[in-house]
């Protein structure tokens, strides 16, 4: 295991670069900070480019555990000083843990044999989503109800962004995710016979009362101004949450995680 | 209206201060950022002690008509130019519209005359919620949903940080919220026929398998830790969500939200 003593190491400072996207296309790789994400991204076939540690912040007693699967795969790992460890990590409260690791690119014809072995599952499409937080909580949500994927469409965050990864806490290693554009998006959800539902203030009926148990997509837009027209036109299903309140809205991930269960509930009951 | 064009100007010092929690408990004063969030306030009985401007940074047309209703109630505004106004904005994005308003503490005894209106409502009890973006998003959940009110138990989180004012979207003067201690919190809940129900994972039933229809106060614990010993003992009612994914866990505010759509679809079905 290499000591890095300086923070004028260059892997120092590609490591802080990594948390611009346009460092992170160039270099087709991001960041994974922390023992549970680090953890998920291996268990779930993520490879890592390297993996830099300081023994001092670790939290428990089974990072060693970890470090040891991580020199197991061949994959560098170097022990970084807690004031260089502070430097590159994105926490309050550093855990001694972080992994830079190459971007992994799913596309649509990749979830056919997916699609396949399951019936009348749900999934997710984000159009618009602004803000990386809500895209990795809406990454957990997923994870949790069990929705087969999340399609980002048109994308506005980068899936890879230090907070979209943070956020999910390692959901997005076990979620399937995929980027792409309505054009590609429209006929492979028509082809494979999976309908479209908006949610929308506009709809007249409340989503726990419409039917959601065959194959479907829960289209969620950005809080501000809803789905795009082309995204209205093509749901067959249009569904709205109750507002009982004054603010008349809610948070974006909250909306989707109640879309999530309600899917849930119907397959459930 | 005054004009600053000083950054060392005291009143430009005393907002930046207002970002620590020792400096808004000091003077029982907080931030409040932005059109919607400010106007929310005022619509809803919050005294501004001073709302401080910037013409270039507005959005729409309709500040003149907020900043008149604040000079009509004599509360003192000050005009900023970009630059310094960008210091004492909180966000990336300023909206040229920032104010200044004393804190409102609301005690369980306030709650008094709302409950005996109400019949069979329901609302939160959040204990240990650690990041301000949560506690702000379940005040939005509480608002889109009618939860009567939100209390915070044992606080770790100051409800007037500005992360909370944020994330509520103006949902913070919408929604009665009290703080208190579980000292207080469970003869008052006993005495007022408030049926306590836990959300936690070693529960038997599911969400929405349980009856949620009477008085009751859903409580949430943190993440990591859940709900303590002393809450899960005073809870006649305690319910799971189901957890189909790899992760096994939500996010608090995402979990809140189920709960309390739940409590409302209950009451609508």
């Amino acid at each position: 295991m290499e000591k890095i003593t300086s923070q004028q190491n260059p892997k120092v400072k590609k490591i802080i670069s990594l948390r611009k996207k346009n460092h992170r296309d160039e270099n087709d790789l991001f960041i994974i900070e922390g023992y549970r994400e680090i953890l998920s991204a291996i268990d779930n076939g993520f490879s890592l480019e390297s993996l830099f540690i300081c023994p001092e912040f670790f939290l428990k007693d089974n990072e060693p555990k970890l470090i040891k699967k991580v020199i197991h795969k061949k994959t560098p790992v170097f022990e970084l000083p807690p004031n260089i460890f502070s430097k590159i990590s994105y926490r309050d409260r550093p855990d001694g843990l972080l992994a830079i690791a190459p971007q992994k690119h799913l596309c649509l014809k990749d979830l056919e044999k997916l699609i396949a072995k399951k019936k009348d599952f749900f999934c997710v499409v984000a159009e618009g989503i602004e803000k990386p937080g809500n895209l990795g909580t809406i990454l957990r949500s997923c994870d949790a109800a069990g929705a087969l994927f999340l399609i980002v469409c048109d994308r506005c965050t980068d899936i890879f962004n230090p907070n979209v990864v943070r956020a999910s806490v390692g959901t997005l290693f076990t979620v399937p995710v995929i980027e792409t554009t309505k054009k590609e998006l429209f006929p492979f959800l028509e082809k494979q016979n999976i309908k479209l539902c908006a949610a929308t203030p506009s709809a007249k009926e409340v989503f726990t009362k419409v039917d959601l148990t065959k194959k479907v997509a829960l289209a969620m837009g950005c809080e501000q101004y809803g789905l795009s027209d082309e995204f209205m036109d093509k749901s067959s299903i249009k569904i709205k949450i109750p507002m009982m309140g004054k603010a008349d809205s809610l948070n974006v991930a909250s909306a989707t995680t109640l879309m999530l269960y309600e899917a849930l509930r119907q397959r459930q009951s």
